[in-house]
């Protein structure tokens, strides 16, 4: 299972983890120059899949973190990710054996090679998310009981903040005030975790669907062929089931703030041909959270609300939205493991401010995936929609 | 020359401090209060003079940061300044031989009394200014030297933030967007230095000084005598010089805002007796800065502005000034070990924004200098002034 990640591979994984970023986790031009460098300087990067580590192996995942509006302007120097990474080494007294992404996205799944490349770490198939979230306490690790303290916050001039929080909310509080004093952006590593904690709690597999997917969007370009169902296929033997195409229109109108170190805002998007006459809004906080369609819900948090350009197939991230852009909007159902209870408590629609239930993808549009097939685990949102 | 520090030296060490304070450093109420708790519990406490302890003994400076008009509504949990100093402990792999404060004040002259009873730490009499300033960097620790970090910031929740900062100024920028987001105010453990450093760039007996303040004051109001008086004559045989009054009058407007973790604004004093028909203006960041009387600078940072209930002559801290209130402004000429370039260049009128030379108050003053005498190495400011 264990694979070389290359330059190449990391070209597929930029493209398809910016998808799976569902408009956050970062500029994938960025992430993906920024991680080619480091191997480029100092060779491949090894993949691991969850199952290859001993449990007891030392996890300290890394990230950048802010808002993606300012990153695009002030570019990381490079060094950040590991000297935030050697500042828990010291405060845990134990050297990393692995490093892992904490979400999927343009930067977030790349800061992790450049740790990996830089540090000599293998990388793990695998994050905590499965796709992008704005706050340190949306992850699985959180969800499913790990303390994501000590965590390291690092910034270009050398400075490094190891906080110790009471609890996962007060971290992602006290992190995003350092990251806002650190100019906006600041590289993370937080969670610190054995293997077997890993295994318990990460969305597997992650790095190698960004990777399929970007691959598969590459090749439907070369062949002439549709690049907007490709990525919707690209995902229909996964833990994630097959991406639904959404709505397919022009960008319109772009409200953003970037406030409390988040870009935040809403974009609209009125439909062309099927879609002609209706629009489309999404609102986002880094990540695109909700998407009505002239009034009704097509899609919520967590399940994956991806925004491409309708030519190439390639992700439109927040902080990239512009007026005329020609967007299709892609739904991808979220992984079992982000459904529980526990976990729509952190990131359904409520935990955003939206007075929505959280409905699965696959129960809103039961046709499409009785036609497509679900993933195992997920024959019973078919069951309990009407037919 | 070791002592030991019991209630009763709290209660009046808590009252001078709080002038030496210039209407900053914390509430003396509050700070009595928690020193005195901790003495009760855990006995008292000894102050080493800075000559009695070893070279290579580890110093941890405490104190607690942020907006003193929080501190007055959240009053600290009583174990957060030693959780700072543990985290510095661990950080630093040595266990702190004693605590000193940072700077004088109602709160951060008392701080280090709690750590002491509470950690059974001796504190040593001197500080990191023989006043209170506003930010971490304004101490001679930073002026001659030393580096404030790894610096550690805890909150009464639990939380600990452990900062190694690119510089004093970046450590400053954190520590305080920290201290923002853990509510206002935080506890603080920075500038972990040896006794060698500390012999060096200490300002030496500021306790006793605080001390021999309040006993002054207490004393004199015990027997009916002027306490600003006293204020003014128990300074005159110390390092810093007799103190001087500038102005009595009413309290007639106060502009106060908490800005950036900072109690920012200014005072309008309305003479009475000698001083009716004047008025005057003092500006304040945590602090009082500068002194005008109807247009002329009667005295700026770093000589020490400090405002004194004209009945009692207690401090009035910036925090609580108020529309009434009959208040004597005195002037203390700072400490030499102050009043060099480079300290002047961290706390000199111009670093807080003003367009203005520092003039000593014995310059500005020299009859009245010439008549009460000055400290040994001052002698210099009375013969450049005019005769």
């Amino acid at each position: 299972m264990a694979r070389l990640i290359t330059v190449e591979d990391v070209e597929y994984a930029s493209i398809g983890a910016a998808i799976l970023g569902t408009g956050g986790g970062g500029d994938p031009f960025i992430g993906k120059v920024m991680a080619q460098q480091a191997i480029s300087e100092r060779g491949p990067v090894t993949l691991l899949g969850a199952e290859e580590i001993d449990d007891d192996a030392w996890i300290l995942p890394s990230a950048m973190m802010g808002a993606p509006t300012v990153m695009i302007e002030k570019v990381p120097e490079g060094g950040e990710a590991v000297r935030a990474l050697r500042a828990i080494e010291a405060r845990t007294g134990r050297k990393a054996d692995a490093t892992t992404p904490i979400e999927c996205g343009g930067i977030n799944s790349m800061i992790p090679f450049v740790v990996g490349a830089r540090a000599g770490l293998p990388v793990l198939d695998g994050d905590g998310m499965g796709r992008a979230f704005p706050e340190l306490q949306m992850e699985t690790f959180h969800v499913y009981g790990l303390s994501g303290s000590p965590a390291a916050v690092a910034d270009e001039r050398g400075s490094v903040a190891v906080i110790e929080a009471a609890d996962n909310f007060q971290l992602e509080w006290l992190a995003r005030g350092v990251t806002i004093r650190m100019g906006g952006h600041a590289h993370l590593v937080d969670y610190p975790m054995s293997g077997a904690q890993y295994k318990r709690t990460a969305v597997r597999g992650t790095i190698s669907m960004a990777i399929a997917i970007g691959r598969a969007v590459s090749e439907a370009r070369r062949r002439g062929e549709h690049p907007v169902e490709a990525v919707c296929r690209a995902t229909r033997d996964s833990m994630y089931g097959q991406g639904i195409p959404l709505f397919q229109g022009k960008v319109v109108d772009v409200e953003r703030r970037t406030r409390e170190g988040f870009a935040v805002g809403r974009a609209t998007v009125a439909g062309l041909k099927d879609d002609a006459g209706s629009e489309l809004s999404i609102r986002f906080q880094n990540e695109y959270l909700v998407a009505v369609r002239d009034g009704s819900v097509l899609a919520t948090v967590p399940d994956l609300i991806c925004t491409l350009d309708s030519e190439t197939g390639e992700a439109v991230t927040t902080e990239r939205l512009r007026y005329g852009q020609r967007i299709t909007v892609v739904g991808i159902p979220t992984p079992e493991i982000m459904r529980s209870q526990a976990a729509l408590e952190v990131w359904g629609p409520r935990a955003f401010g939206y007075d929505l239930d959280f409905t699965p993808l696959e129960a809103r549009f039961p046709s499409y995936y009785r036609e497509c097939g679900v993933p195992p685990g997920k024959e019973k949102y078919l069951e309990s929609s009407p037919a």
